[in-house]
């Protein structure tokens, strides 16, 4: 028996999802660092939380291990249910969902996709939590960011006279989407459109983005 | 204002989620089928309902449209929890969402990536909702067996002793991995594993399987 923690590692994109809505929560959970670039995540003792290999993993008391960061999210949802993050209603949940998924297989995915099959740190590992044997594909990185400029562009539309992607409160789907195109900075992706701009500097101002 | 309706296609295995979704909670929804073997899904009528065109869609009464399966179950759940299909407390809804995404994520993409990226009907549509200009991606076929099987010795491992992927109750997690267990054999991917074959057998016995 031990107390909860999350492995995280502070500068990947994926557990920065938890840590935003951690402090959107106002939660405080003790981190326990995994260095990614030295591979930490593929450390046999890190295989006993993550079979997966890969961050963010939340642990709880009783040792179960929750990997996935919508499903860490879920539940602390479940426990801290103020302020909602998921949605007030059904057909909210409903949306906050949809677009929640869209950033992440239309947006969040196809960054990683030109990132993971281009940069060199990722040469034989082109899939997460893959320790080798995943070659890149060079076909990859065009189709990805032909995905990110379809993806921006509906999220763009999508913001047009809103000020959040889901109704008029602040959700996970807005985490995503936030998270998803500081990823794309990083990848040197365009970040264009004027509602999308208005939206990310918006969202750049809670401090919860500094998580 | 017109009523409830649900925009499937009898043959796809992405809606065939949300059918055995509402079968498990004897809810009938009225259907309206999108042939996607004529493109339907691309019809100019179509778009008003489904931006990305794809199905399912869930039409509201007020005309909100919720793409994504997992978007249309967690409306139906919000109203009518039982019996619940996406876990019973914080602890089990977090694993059923890391297992949903897994059988998504690792399971489902998997199969679709070696179907696309083969099969003459995709020629230019290497990813859903994309009417031309996405070529097939002859490397992504290994990659997606690859992964189907590293899938597939995940969850035989994960169902030794135990019914369902989570805890001892059907849930979400079992039909996604279900319905990408059946479309691998369309696929004509291996589906082995004795765990994985003595589960599925089971919720192949239930009616919802049907669906």
């Amino acid at each position: 028996m031990q107390a909860m923690r999350l492995y995280d590692y502070q500068h990947a994109p994926s557990p920065r999802r938890v840590r935003m809505y951690l402090a959107e929560k106002a939660l405080e959970v003790p981190t326990v660092q995994v260095d990614l670039r030295r591979g930490g995540q593929f450390d046999e003792s890190f295989q006993r939380v993550s079979s997966g290999m890969v961050v963010p993993v939340l642990e709880l008391d009783d040792g179960t291990c929750i990997a996935e960061s919508m499903a860490i999210c879920r539940y602390f949802e479940a426990l801290h249910p103020e302020p909602p993050l998921f949605g007030r209603d059904a057909r909210e949940s409903a949306l906050v969902e949809m677009w929640s998924r869209r950033a992440e297989f239309e947006g969040y995915i196809a960054v990683a996709e030109v990132l993971r099959n281009t940069h060199p740190r990722f040469a034989g590992r082109g899939l997460p939590g893959v320790v080798s044997g995943v070659e890149q594909i060079a076909a990859l990185v065009d189709r990805g960011k032909a995905s990110w400029r379809r993806f921006i562009g509906r999220v763009d539309a999508q913001l047009a006279g809103r000020a959040y992607l889901v109704g008029d409160a602040f959700t996970v789907a807005d985490i995503t989407a936030f998270v998803a195109v500081d990823f794309a900075r990083v990848a040197e992706l365009p970040c264009d459109g004027e509602h999308l701009q208005r939206w990310h500097a918006a969202i750049a101002a809670r401090p919860s983005a500094r998580a």
